[in-house]
């Protein structure tokens, strides 16, 4: 089967019937005309167009080496640096239809799920035959062209079996049982963004510590359809404003629902595991397969595709309100092109640092797509913020596209001009830097780039903890400071 | 008549029946019963009732000095530091009451009316009548307890005359015919906070030059019924997310509509206007009224309760988090307890170095209150920062009230407790801490605060250029590179 | 024995003869003369000449109560509000006269020791001999006007046991011996500010862990003289730049000596041991004597005075520089008013919230203070940043006063003029600038600023532990969530 | 005549004898062995040097044009992407060797003069012979590896005519008189850096508004000896702090002098000048000979080497100090991590990014350039401030080397120790990173840094005011308001 287009995708989804929770209400009907998910579906049906697309599927797909039909390039592992070029530039396509507001558009779990079965070797010698669950497994999103979403952390509650200090109940997620058919999970996991939206849900939780041993309760990686039974979804608030565009122009668009996913001792048939009981596996595939870098390169696209969009805005408020000759202004937009200039480099950096692994892939350098990790969280509220400071209160009194219709609509007419700009134009270009800045649907945005890849002291620690150059240049300062010189060293 | 009390504020807003529009709608029926108001009223009803009730009504009133009746405090001119001390009991007694998130509480009105009539002497001699009619509506206000709002600033294509570079009709607030009834005023202004739930409007806005002379159409101020004819009221988006005090702990209570008032030739009586013509005495009026300084006072009531509800929040989330060992998140809690005694410390410092003024005001000391002008907006958007780092992905995966009713409100209840805290109850923590941090209404707080009283460079300008004790120290300076000693400064 | 003058302060440091090194050579001769000590040395003198002088002798000391003779104000135990006035007058005028640059100005010690002496009776019942000694040693140093410095901490490879891994000797500061005639103490201290120019040392450092009991070798505190045999004091380089106030205009006065301190087996007399042995004592002397209470109101007079100085500075640049007009200067500049206005409104708020201890003594609002305490080591370097960053380029090209007096003068007479200033005042005030914000004395001044009271972890960690407000809060948003209503609050 | 060799260097700058000034006495005798140029002529030396050695020749020279012999690669007009290569490798070499503390290490004013020289057709069409003078002069830099200086600028009294407000003189640098000879120049130039031991240099100040035509007396620009008659050189003060390595590791070897020259009438003969009169092309020869994209990569070589200086020293003081397990230390040098991989980047973006010119040269891309030269100059002050917050007190209390010699020295050994270091090698650390970061040394780098290449302002401008993607990217946010797609974009 050849990659799908986006009448597949939704009608997909739309069969599934997966148990979605929303405001104390089961979602009913077809999902893809359910508020919350609606206008989300749309850009991402748009975006499996593409692959359709005459004018897009050579840039968008490459040979399956199971059937020779085109399937998806994000699921293509890279083994050139001219495949990277070619990742890349599907993945800039994606982004730049999303403008970055997708933090799990497909391109995202389709990279994990190659680097992931790319890395199935760090398994083979112990369990044969879940590194085969993992490799078919792969090939079976590729040629199925699965919407795949998935899962890394669970609720606090579970997380430190100390937490609550006293509690009768264990609530960390974990196998209950086995039996002949598979293994049976019970527990909660948070974050699944676009689960509610997605084929198939991908489960590896980081497992607690079980004191040694390969038979822990708590280690453990599959994958399910997301209709399975005693899987339920439950949704946060939706932060879709209404379907006008000219009101909730992002909202109405690129709103990715986060969904709390419960199992209640589900069945996870037994060639969807990936890994059961071995801890120490469980953190060498997450650790070792590179999942980080590989989808490091995809953020990346995300992350220019997003700033390109906030410096473009930035630009067009500067421009309507005649702002470029206050120095004040134009020292912030500068602040943001240097940060679009800085993830271009890590970008260019990472791609010719590549080298490749004992996996056969060609890996991105880490070193600059690690720093960009540190670096976005930081910058990307800033961006918000400059967005306010720019757009002052401008950005608290905006009146809604209706106004424009009644009777006051000629006054709104004369007194909301821009810089050659219509009330009407203006007014839609102060909702634009409402919802990235201030609304719900920013604020949600905002807090999820702080906390992409985990919090600050982690991404860090990621960083600080692989950069071996440390030593090299610690050793330097101590050849200097005995009096060898440095020279040709750099 | 003595001070209303809740009831008697609802009534009179419903009543009043002023021209509004949201979202391209007019509001009919009961005001105080639209979701976007319902919220605001009562809480500001509850407020007003304090007024009335036996516990509060002595700190709260004092005796009118033209009936004997008890009168809003707020309205008291201070003429000794006891009656600072008394005002500032009061306001922080209504602060209290709305946690900080009002901007536009009726003290903060009352206290600009009180400061205008006060400073009446500065259009006097050349304007007795408009003196005279500034000091009788501040008597009409006080004995009324008039709900006021006010606008002072106009739409961007309205305050540059070259803004749009060409334009043939002129969009800048004007006088457009004086009559023998009054003056006929056309223009619009904006940000009129609870301009839709108020009785009456104060209109004051900086002059356009006008090249001299004492006949600027721009150059006037005045009050009218917000119900006047030909004004309007258009109301931007509202942000009461719902009625759930759960779900909405802030927004169904402290949502404060903002509105843009437009002006089509309305008729503003004369013994209702208190400038026209005269702009140095529409710029004397604003800047020598210390109208800034007794508001800063009520202010600054308003932003210690403000930091105490947020940093009693953090102290929540690290409680039932369990976070207090953790260095980072204590620095950060830490930065608000700092920002809580500043503060406090500015308030006693402008208290304690009032002195007496030309008008007969004990005013407080304007640097203390200048600096924290300077410093609120900028530590307010970091306090939103520090609960989105400490709140982290909690702030985005939050489920619903109703989601605990329904049949996976079992495993909720499991899941997502918090140390000695339910389930719900911990949930109901984090939509406030998302209310605040997150939400539209939390936003548009952040961007309220960042431009309260104008913009960095404005309200810097105003601390910078009245620093007397710059030069001072500057001579100080010099004196020691002359080698003068400087003992017994300071 | 009245008051000491200037005169009399040095004789008696000159006749003392401390064992003191300084970049490999034993300090010979009179110390008063040294280049290190000599600008110092003279700039204490004339703080010291204050207390004899006519029109400074009322405000700076009291009778004592032993004698009836003044003795210096700072030594007063503060019993009244009054008390306290007093004493911040007379601290206020000392650091006028060093403008903030004396972190060890004699007021910080003798505050130290009145401190301690009040709180005596927390060693009472244990030890009542060593209460007191502690009690006769303030008597001592009050009555003889004796200029204290102290060390409390160790270096780091004394400090730590386990930090050098593998060590044959201990290095940790010790009691080796008891005897008849007083404990014999091996160890390093560090960071002893101007220990080679006072007449006694206090010696107090945080115990080491021993397990309990009330033997400990590490748990002690003593004073000495700083002639005591066995005892050195190693100064760190000298940051006097030269002689000439014109070049050096700050570290030709105010560059005060720190020093490691020595002791190789040092007898400490019976009746100068103030703590020996018992572990919990020492912690709690420190920290339930609220030394670092009363220090806090010294330190804010001396922080006050150099913010004061440093804006000083800030406007004399602005204006020799003509750059009023600069926005973003004159934002910078209003940074450091802001943090003036900060600082005083925290010295207000302590005083005005001090109240009686179970010491009798009048004690400040701690919470401003250890607000200030974690504020100011933030604020400082960024005022050295804000001079970098007006002063710009200016800050590197100065010439030396010398270079005026050569045939190129006349040419530097020209060039270097700025507003309507010589060429040679200009020059000067560049060297005060770049003094303050550049040379190796402002360097030092911003490291010791940054840890005046600890890391900022410590001194935040004083702040959030005590601030029992912090519970208070997160019940009033308890209730908030609760239903019940915060009226009257705050 | 081939490159040059250290003692080249030394005996033709010691030939020379400028008129240089330092504290008000002229230099005389060998200016190599005057303490204030020695350490960093022993410094230049070794590069130079590095020119003639076996194992670097072919790595820092390459074949003259004009007669085959090796020149400096740093003249080379790059004209393939290998070219850059070759000079980035070369200049990261002499890079490494000063670790980047030379802001003028002689590559910068080779590059620069081969961009001015390769951009000569700029002012051919209209001065012919100018444009054959700077081709000229370049040649013979490049054949004679000619050590050249550089100014740019003029001291404020010159730069603004109404800055005095009343003044009788005029300061600003103009050309008093033409003859046949040349043309004669008054007028004094800051921050000359190593002026006192370059061999030559370029004057090219920005040249004041003259109101049009083409014989503006202030704009010029020219090259001359350094000991031309009516010129002088005085130095700022000297922050070689000693002439011992284990004291002072930086500024024995690393501080390049700061010079004001004063220009008396001094005749430029009429091949050496470049410009003269024309005010237009004395602007454009700045601008759009690219000589800061040229000069852009120099700066990053060096910047590069100076980061991974500060990093290596880092490493070592949180090795020997313990700390890698305290979150705030690792967060903090992961900051410079983060630092070091966004300037490679960078780095590595311009080389690739790069196109031939009109020039034929081949320029890097200079928007990663300009980038960095807005990044650096605020990430540089930061590291110091780290240095300082994890040396804490450690880089106060810092012995002599000469202290180890003494009797003390056994306790200092002791007590001074690192893990797995002496004590003796632990202090000479800290004496480095307080040379980095706290002495007069180290601060005057911070401000240089801070204004390499202009104030904020300046830099920032150039980068916002060339980025012509802010337009497309402004009118990609207009498709999208329209709703047209953004697919293919980026």
């Amino acid at each position: 089967m050849p990659v799908k287009n986006g009448s597949d995708y939704i009608e997909r989804i739309n069969r599934h019937l997966p148990d979605v929770w929303i405001a104390g209400e089961r979602v009913r009907g077809l999902i893809s005309e359910h508020q919350a998910f609606k206008g989300l579906m749309a850009t991402q049906a748009s975006m499996y167009d593409m692959q359709q697309a005459e004018e897009w599927q050579a840039k968008m797909t490459y040979a399956s080496p199971s059937t020779g039909d085109p399937v998806g390039l994000s699921f293509l592992q890279p083994k050139t640096k001219k495949d990277l070029a070619l990742r890349r530039q599907m993945m800039q396509a994606w982004a730049s239809a999303h403008h970055g507001f997708l933090g799990r558009a497909p391109d995202y779990m389709n990279t994990a799920i190659m680097a992931f079965a790319a890395a199935a070797g760090l398994i083979e010698k112990e369990t044969p035959e879940y590194a085969d669950n993992l490799r078919r497994y792969y090939e079976y999103c590729r040629e199925n062209d699965v919407t795949l979403s998935h899962v890394f952390i669970q609720p606090k509650a579970a997380r430190m079996p100390a937490f609550l200090r006293t509690f009768e109940e264990d609530a960390a997620a974990r196998v209950v049982e086995k039996n002949k058919d598979g293994i049976v999970v019970r527990g909660a996991f948070l974050l699944d963004t676009q689960g509610a939206t997605s084929d198939e849900i991908l489960v590896f939780p980081a497992p607690f510590p079980y004191g040694g041993g390969e038979d822990s309760p708590y280690a453990f990686a599959f994958a399910v359809p997301s209709n399975l039974a005693g899987v339920s979804f439950i949704c946060r608030e939706s932060f879709v404003g209404g379907e006008s565009a000219y009101n909730y122009p992002l909202s109405s668009r690129f709103e990715e629902m986060d969904t709390l996913v419960l199992f209640e001792d589900a069945l996870v048939p037994w060639d969807r595991v990936f890994i059961c009981g071995n801890e120490r596996m469980a953190w060498q595939l997450v650790d070792e397969s590179r999942f980080h870098t590989h989808a490091g390169m995809q953020i990346m696209c995300k992350n220019i595709a997003k700033t390109e969009f906030i410096l473009g805005t930035l630009e067009r408020m500067v421009e309507v309100g005649g702002l470029d000759s206050y120095g004040h202004v134009t020292e912030k937009v500068t602040e943001v092109i240097v940060a679009l200039e800085t993830l271009k480099a890590f970008q260019i950096a990472a791609e010719k640092g590549a080298s490749r692994d004992k996996w056969g892939s060609m890996l991105p350098d880490p070193k600059p797509l690690l720093a960009a990790n540190s670096y976005f969280p930081k910058v990307y509220p800033r961006f918000l913020e400059i967005i306010q400071l720019i757009g002052a209160s401008g950005l608290i009194m905006i009146p809604d596209e209706a106004d424009f219709g009644t009777e006051i609509g000629g006054q709104l007419n004369l007194y909301l001009k821009g810089i050659d700009l219509s009330a009407e134009e203006n007014v839609k270009l102060s909702r634009l830097a409402w919802e990235l800045s201030v609304s719900a649907f920013g604020g949600r945005q905002a807090v999820y780039e702080r906390f992409f890849f985990g919090n600050a002291a982690v991404v860090d620690g990621r960083l600080y903890n692989t950069y071996k150059e440390r030593e090299t240049l610690g050793r330097r300062v101590q050849d200097f400071l005995s009096g060898k010189d440095g020279k040709g060293l750099g």
